[in-house]
């Protein structure tokens, strides 16, 4: 498979903007090393390098809420990738929102959008 | 203004993801540090920092080419920003497309999956 990425910029990870391939809503952000990019590729579910806990993250391992992805994109640089999924269960963020940008900029002010979509207390058991 | 963000987790940067406000096309992934943050709620066009360049970076100073930002959210780590834009000018990309995610994956290769938007070199004149 000829799909190089430049994975030098920022410590052997690339950028992965997760969209909905439907909604075109944008879910999150989330970084993927080469092994976590294969993952991805090769069983189609959204794999991600947690840079807290230095290990491979597959979106969904606890919760359930898998990222399906539909297409892959990458950028003019090739140090980002743009993910189209199908999110599995009822929000990505385990703050309990569909997705993670549920703060928006309101008069110089960070004030939350839009109501949770799941509580994240009953998915995550305390374990976020 | 109480507009935290978190720069710790990547050298003083954030993550900026560029989204179309009305097509929710997303067009290009950037980083910004405090100041290009501020410069860019201040001006309300976008700025961000350039990694190669080592120092902050006027979207569209060259092409003109800017981003008049629409709106601004913040994700649930605050280290990433989604930022709704009109961009002005026929693409965003210094390689002539209309979004930097012009090559999609297919069967194991990147495809460029569109036609240019504008000719490079006519706007860049050989200074990408």
């Amino acid at each position: 498979m000829c799909m190089d990425l430049d994975f030098k910029k920022m410590d052997g990870l690339v950028t992965a903007v997760i969209q909905d391939h439907a909604s075109k809503r944008v879910l999150m952000v989330g970084f993927m090393n080469e092994e976590a990019f294969r993952k991805t590729v090769e069983t189609g579910f959204a794999t991600f390098f947690s840079r807290s806990r230095n290990k491979l993250w597959l979106k969904g391992e606890t919760s359930g809420h898998r990222l399906a992805v539909k297409e892959i994109s990458t950028d003019c640089d090739r140090d980002a990738l743009l993910i189209q999924v199908e999110a599995l269960g009822p929000g990505v963020c385990h703050e309990g929102y569909q997705s993670c940008f549920f703060r928006r900029m309101d008069d110089g002010e960070w004030r939350v959008s839009e109501e949770r979509a799941y509580d994240p207390g009953a998915v995550y058991g305390g374990k976020p």
